[in-house]
């Protein structure tokens, strides 16, 4: 694969989206694109109206579904929002027609779900938040929902577990699409060198 | 110290903030607080016209300066925003007189140069983004500035390392606020049990 100088990231945003899942990967490709004009990060939602996310921080999109600029990578979060969006003919009808013309298709958490609204899990190898493991395996049976995994690629698709683990996803990708190196400057520039302060928390 | 049922934390919002340095304290926060009624979240700004932070991202502030509620803890963000919020008087005078009726008193990454220039941080021991030590210590020869540490306390004053050690602090201060099982559960919920997908990539 070659390292592509011009690329766009879309973030979807949805109302009750988990705001980490998407503001981590948003930090990671946001910093990583400073310096390169051709690389471009937006946020792209049903309407150009705030966003409010599930814990009440209110975002304005960059773009609305008519007026989203071609995407190499897009990324959907997940969060409780995406119960109701995955019933949003809208949402679900763009998802399905912009993840095909993408190079990645990506989500974090709970946004397996809504990838697999739009039929792009199907056959698939994901993941997604521990919680929600078992539903989406009842929702999706063709789908081979993994556990345990910070994320999963199949393919051009890469699914991550809940809410922080966008964060080593995306940096992950840095690595695969562009070099490992540059990815590794981008963790050293946000010290994600994480140390959880009670260390025995483990996920389920 | 009693655990307060009534708590209210504050996130200073400015241009150029950095995101992940606020998003990631505002998701522990907001993850924590959800079922408690009486533990609010906001974020606050000079106006309440949308901000638009260093990566591009624009939210809109909950409160002013002028509406602003009494804060339990108050946190306050980095990025190359803080260069110039240093020299801006209202931003300044707001922080110098919040602050001391705050429990807690915290920044992440580089929002040490703020906490600094509201006179926060003398005869302090603090940390800042491993690429501040030097210029923090310069600017604050009266400051001990601790370096190769996620975050630092010192009395009511918690400031962590760069960008993402805001979440490690965040989960740190639920644990010695509230109960260690607090923050085991809203980290266990956030997934943060994380694994930078390049492990070699130690912070400077």
């Amino acid at each position: 694969m070659t390292s592509p100088d011009h690329f766009t990231v879309g973030i979807l945003l949805f109302e009750d989206a988990e705001e980490l899942d998407w503001a981590g990967p948003f930090e990671v490709f946001g910093m990583a694109f400073k310096d390169f004009p051709n690389r471009h990060l937006v946020t792209i939602a049903e309407s150009r109206e705030p966003v409010t996310c599930y814990n009440g921080l209110r975002v304005l999109p960059d773009h609305d579904f008519s007026d989203a600029p071609p995407l190499d990578l897009i990324l959907v979060p997940g969060g409780m929002g995406t119960r109701t969006q995955k019933d949003n003919r809208k949402l679900v009808d763009w998802l399905a027609q912009t993840a095909p013309r993408c190079t990645w298709v990506t989500s974090v958490c709970t946004g397996s779900l809504l990838l697999g609204a739009a039929g792009q899990i199907d056959q698939k190898k994901v993941t997604t938040h521990w919680g929600f493991i078992d539903s989406l395996r009842k929702a999706f049976p063709n789908t081979e929902v993994v556990s345990d995994a910070r994320f999963v690629r199949d393919g051009q698709l890469v699914t991550s577990a809940g809410v922080s683990a966008g964060i080593d996803m995306s940096l992950w990708l840095l690595g695969e699409i562009w070099e490992v190196e540059y990815a590794r400057t981008t963790q050293r520039m946000m010290e994600y060198d994480p140390a959880p302060p009670y260390a025995d928390s483990q996920t389920g």
